[in-house]
């Protein structure tokens, strides 16, 4: 098989939704056909879609796939004269699936906004929020394409460098935040090597980020967790890239658990951390790390693997999905609109 | 069931084996007997019996088992006669199956110099052998307690404390090395509760830590690895126990894969950190962490849990059991001997 980069998301017939199922990788590739809200925002809660990115792209899908119900699902009258009830329902449906990225409430918002504007003008809302959500991923391949340029001159030659959990082609609508630094330099050169810690409960390092550097055909080395901070002092390490589900206005970030850990372990070798998002991450009305609220998940997922219990009954179980990393201990952002200090990324937002 | 602490070795009938299967727990507490030098190297390396403390006396105890075999297997002369090539064997095979605890080889070399001895003296080998694998026994678990009451005094009241992998009953001939202070508060006034990590790859944590720890009533709260570094920041973790598998001269800590990142976010957040093992895993011959052998496993471990595979085929892993943390991230070292600070750990020896 030639080396690719997977799409995890697509429009199906009738403008419903395709997407690939996560959970199942590395063994299955399934992809569903998502013909309801409700299947979206299961899929969106069950982490078949995942990627602060790509649950924006896939929110804003699920809105034009709410508006192209048929029979007054959504007001169904003339162009200019159609309910926003719908889109609004829709939007907050879909606003309710997970609390940490703001990159979804930035897409539902986008697409209510577009809503009201077509109907205040007139045009069909169908056609307003397709192009919309078309437009959101657009600039989401753009926004990847845009961090692999940047991102990738801050690669050392014949370098090794570290990343955590999945920010690559399945997070997002392009070649993802921090892989795309990755992508860009494999295609002009062959390089980096990238160690890629699983990412415990649910092992977006192994399932999926091993799996889409392997078959872009980048090498790999996967680790647990745990070794972190020993592959860092191995000396290999030249430079760590990670994404972000939410970034503070003073620069603090929130990422998958295990993000501060490996900050800190960067900091003790002086290796740079970086943090590649878009800058629909950043969130200027959230002032800083301790306002960002962490998603905790079941304690089922700490306490077993694919029905291999590994925990005792009845034992107490702390899992939140993100971390705060604060400021200071990341040398850059870098986003679609430039490479900033952590203290001067409110200054990207217009 | 009352509270209780598990044993996770015995003689059984004939002076074979006895041992708690522990790749089994939680979901299975199954005793395995262990009747050839063979079968007790397979459990040693595949983990059933593990635990620095623990495999020391599983290998003096398969020097007994192996002295017993009938029929000239050792030798077989009258008291004074015997040849000591079986016992030489016996040390040479248990010595090979894991490289980095050095208790392993403390134990075995006392039991050949015990044999030495017998036979010098004209003293019956089995008998020896049989008294000195006892001693080792009796020792480590005197040890252990001894751990327990000069590390209790430092936990704070009402504390929470945290340690990683397994260094308690299960990894003992007693109540643990780490979690030997929390036992003996516990048993004083119902505290502290403890943060265990899972310890991936293998799961200690939550498949041996937390079942034990559950078993004997102590409060436990499960997390994954990653979250190691955020818990540390949370607040409410007042020390940091943990065990070790070799300490060398210079007060550097080879344990569990995992510690060494758990020491670094101790040390950002002036959480004490302590190493708590008996001083025969001090090793004076070894300068420094660097000169500590670490046995990497299989990349199975990684790639799969229980037969469920989260990896794709043919992806480089890299699988150390274990990472040195360097003296000056602990805070002290509590021993058989005394706690005290790791620049000093090798004055404790003879």
């Amino acid at each position: 098989m030639p080396p690719t980069i997977p799409e995890p998301i697509a429009w199906s017939t009738d403008r419903t939704i395709r997407i690939l199922d996560q959970t199942l990788l590395p063994e299955e590739e399934r992809y569903l056909e998502l013909r309801t809200l409700e299947e979206l925002a299961e899929a969106i809660r069950s982490l078949r879609v995942r990627g602060a990115p790509l649950i924006g792209i896939a929110a804003a899908m699920g809105v034009v796939m709410a508006a192209g119900r048929p029979a007054g699902w959504m007001g169904g009258g003339a162009a200019g004269q159609e309910d926003l009830s719908g889109v609004r329902e829709a939007c907050s449906r879909l606003g309710a699936t997970r609390p940490t990225a703001v990159n979804l409430q930035w897409a539902l918002d986008r697409m209510a906004r577009r809503a009201e504007a077509a109907v205040r003008q007139g045009h069909g809302l169908y056609d307003a929020l397709l192009e919309e959500a078309n437009a959101i991923w657009d600039e989401d391949r753009r926004m990847c394409d845009r961090i692999g340029e940047l991102g990738a001159p801050l690669i050392p030659h014949r370098a090794t460098v570290c990343t955590v959990c999945n920010a690559g082609a399945l997070a997002t609508g392009g070649i993802g935040t921090a892989l795309a630094p990755v992508y860009v330099q494999h295609r002009a050169r062959g390089e980096p090597h990238v160690i890629v810690p699983e990412t415990r409960p649910l092992l977006q390092g192994s399932r999926l980020t091993a799996w889409e550097l392997q078959r872009a055909g980048v090498p790999v080395t996967l680790i647990a967790d745990s070794m972190v901070a020993s592959r860092l002092r191995l000396g290999d390490v030249r430079a760590v890239f990670v994404g972000a589900d939410r970034i503070a206005r003073n620069g603090d970030v929130a990422n998958k658990i295990g993000t501060y850990g490996l900050a800190l372990a960067a900091r003790a070798h002086q290796i740079p951390f970086y943090v590649a998002a878009p800058s629909s991450t950043v969130d200027v009305a959230t002032p800083n790390g301790a306002a960002i609220p962490i998603e905790e998940r079941s304690p089922e997922e700490i306490m077993a693997w694919r029905g291999q219990r590994s925990a005792p009954n009845g034992v107490g179980v702390w899992n939140p999905a993100f971390d705060v990393t604060p400021a200071e201990l990341i040398t850059a952002i870098i986003t679609d609109r430039g490479v900033v200090a952590p203290k001067d990324v409110a200054r990207i937002i217009d």
